[in-house]
């Protein structure tokens, strides 16, 4: 940047980001030329930056030139259509042109004064995805519910969590927070864990119910109802209940109907986390894996999974906005402002654990607006028959199996151990996970399901087509190959 | 988005993403003629928009026309030169570039191997920071501390928090957090109390200490001492002190080095919460107002605030990261990897609320690189040079009276009530603001100092020259004569 400092200068940067965006549509561009998993070893980056940040400064052209020299070589790209790790994480035209406006306004939306446009626009567009779902009139904002944008899906399982916490404090005493208790199974996201600890919840009063093999790796419900009616007789107080459309390890959905049931009898919390599979519920023919959200206080997707939509934005829709507000609203002088003390004005600082917000409705609104829904569907069915074809083709490889049953774009596969050796299953799975992805031509992640390791073939990039699917598939069959013989 | 979808096309993302460079280049180059306060009616906006999705795609230059005639007058200008409110939040090309490109990288940092130049980048970058703001070598990344880009300081005070009622629950039982007591001025920010909300301190075990006009707004050691004396003798614990550096009222600075001794002394975990007068510190002749940080445990500053880093970016060092990682690690087997197990890289999931993280510290390096120290430094004290100037103006009209004394870019200040009648203040002042930011001219907020409502005039949004100042002042001059001549 030459010249005196004018640090927003409208025409610096209109030359500078043209620049950038031509820099970003060649990385795209040549996206699979880079191995999808980052081959660097750790403290690369180190050796590579100087120790102090420079007192002059330097040009744009020696920037872009480290980032393609130093920081991409580090980067795992996670955009590559042989990414396949985890869950996706979307980026699309219409996410990243929401972002780029987002940065541009760099407004701070913590009340709706700061710009009733951010406030104004989250609300319409998380009622526009809430009908697209078809979720129950409640959690609307016209009536005592509505939606909010999260970061993350830890984050709103956290907010709901304090809800839930501070609505039963109020009615049993501060003191009986020691005998409040948590229920989710072995395959729920540690996210609630992690907002169990935050929350201050007891660590033995969250209850960590076996979801295996018999259930698909569905929660059970008569197991929740056996646990909540001994916490009962314990003197305990059950209050809250997670289940998951889409589980991470291997995309199960609990049984969301039965579940509800459950909590109503008991007087319960039910948040229903579809962090990754609430996408596909925008099809008619996949809504019904979240029959029985009509029962949930709070359910949450996140829209940066498989949406198209840039991260962060982790869409969370409430029942009852007080017991959010409730728990997470500060009111200082210095943030006083006539429409938020008239109480005509929804403040989502009062809906979250941060007091400033990103404008992300923005990025949301474009994606449905530029694609639309019908592109949106198609969208999704395309990544689950892609994910088919894949569990297809391990069906004619008689060394693989798949472990679990698809539903969605998850599939879960392993390489069979010798008969009878059961035991070199695990390090045989392992093995074959670090060969494919030291490879660098395609990236998988695993979990463990019935203690046997699993690789995780997670579809859903946006660049991700028939032949990178094929192409997955030559690469592990030949590592196997490999392993197999010795190799 | 004409064609089949193409969400992730790299021609058409950079066919549209050069029509948004010039959106916005010429938003800012009109930032100007928009009022700063959006001036819309609660509810506007749903009367502009449809009730639902559409379900096919719409053009992106339907969706521009939109946002010029639907949402910018819904947008609060924050990057307008006249935006005096609040504390600013600072965009730059730089930071623009930044966002930018983590928005195309799109990646989920949580853990070294998802993107280890991520995480390498911004251990880096943190130290390169701590440096500049000569932080004691604790705060840097080689001892046992280190520094995390957290969203916003909220956040950074309720994972410091967090750690340190850990640490205690850990000495003293988790049945204690009970008396487990917090300490903070009637100055400090509201995020200290919803950090206690949200950990479950008991509110009538937060200690909010008054700091009244003759500390200059800051705390008074004596009057900590006491508090905490009288608590050790009703049995309570004595965790955790938030001081500031820069209050956002009236940007008082709290003595730091008296309290870190009686922090010290009690055993008790120092945060310093620097969110805005950070930035000034790394100009010599106000690092002093940072002294005694050597005496903290953790240190915060918003990067986004006045250091032209685009908002999220709130930096926080800690010179224990143990006691993060030990209240904030989970380890579920989906995540497990050679790296992590190995123990031989940073996984930064384990030091923030949330699970994914985007690449932020990108644009922090490229406003480091970009601008360079010495350009940041005559930034920072250009702002203060004009909130001088301001000052000045303030002391040519003995109508008004500046209320606290400036130590960085604010001004603090008030139109005086009639002799004899300090209870028409309020009102007065209420009105003069109110009829500012009605005028859309500029955006002013609030604060009340010892009973008096005053107007806040935070100098620091990277357009702001010395004419904004001038022409500022005299529509608070015009408006002031209006109020008091009864118009």
């Amino acid at each position: 940047m030459e010249g005196s400092l004018k640090p927003m200068d409208a025409e610096q940067l209109r030359e500078n980001a043209h620049k950038m965006v031509d820099f970003i549509a060649d990385y795209y561009k040549s996206i699979e030329s880079f191995p999808v998993l980052s081959q660097v070893k750790p403290g690369y980056l180190r050796e590579l930056l100087p120790d102090s940040a420079p007192n002059q400064p330097e040009s744009l052209q020696d920037v872009l030139d480290d980032i393609r020299q130093k920081i991409i070589p580090g980067v795992t790209h996670w955009q590559s259509p042989n990414f396949f790790a985890y869950y996706p994480s979307n980026s699309s035209t219409a996410g990243f042109l929401g972002e780029m406006l987002s940065a541009a306004f760099n407004i701070v939306g913590f009340s709706w004064v700061t710009s009733p446009a951010a406030t104004e626009l989250e609300v319409i567009v998380l009622d526009w995805l809430a009908k697209i779902l078809k979720l129950p009139n409640q959690f609307l904002s016209s009536g005592r519910g509505g939606g909010v944008i999260q970061g993350t899906a830890s984050e709103a399982v956290l907010v709901v969590l304090l809800a839930a916490r501070d609505k039963f404090l109020r009615k049993h005493g501060k003191r009986s927070l020691e005998n409040l208790v948590v229920y989710a199974s072995d395959q729920t996201h540690s996210a609630m864990q992690k907002a169990c600890q935050i929350a201050g919840i007891y660590p033995e009063n969250l209850r960590v119910l076996k979801a295996g093999y018999s259930s698909n790796y569905a929660l059970i419900p008569e197991v929740v109802s056996e646990a909540i009616s001994n916490d009962f007789s314990a003197g305990l107080i059950p209050f809250f209940l997670c289940a998951t459309v889409g589980t991470t390890s291997s995309a199960a959905v609990d049984p969301l109907f039965e579940l509800g049931k459950i909590c109503k009898a008991n007087d319960m919390w039910l948040h229903i986390d579809a962090a990754y599979a609430g996408s596909a519920c925008i099809c008619p023919e996949y809504r019904h894996c979240i029959d029985g959200v009509e029962e949930a206080d709070s359910f949450g997707m996140n829209a940066h999974k498989w949406f198209l939509t840039n991260f962060d934005c982790s869409v969370l829709w409430v029942k009852e906005r007080s017991a959010l507000i409730q728990s997470l609203s500060t009111n200082p002088e210095f943030l006083k402002n006539k429409a938020s003390q008239e109480n005509t004005v929804v403040d989502f600082k009062d809906w979250q654990i941060p007091l400033g917000r990103r404008f992300r409705s923005l990025k949301l609104w474009m994606v449905l607006r530029l694609y639309g829904l019908e592109n949106l569907q198609s969208y999704i069915r395309n990544h689950i028959k892609l994910a088919q074809q894949f569990e297809e083709l391990i069906g004619y490889d008689s060394r693989f199996e798949v472990v679990a049953p698809r539903t969605f774009s998850l599939v879960c596969f392993r390489l069979l151990p010798p008969p009878n050796h059961e035991d070199e299953g695990y390090k045989l799975n392992y093995s074959l996970l670090d060969a494919v992805n030291s490879s660098g031509e395609l990236f998988l992640s695993h979990t463990v399901l019935s203690g046997k390791f699993v690789l995780r073939m997670a579809v859903g990039a946006p660049l991700t087509e028939e032949r990178h699917i094929k192409a997955a598939w030559k690469v592990l069959q030949d590592k196997a190959t490999d392993l197999l013989s010795g190799n």
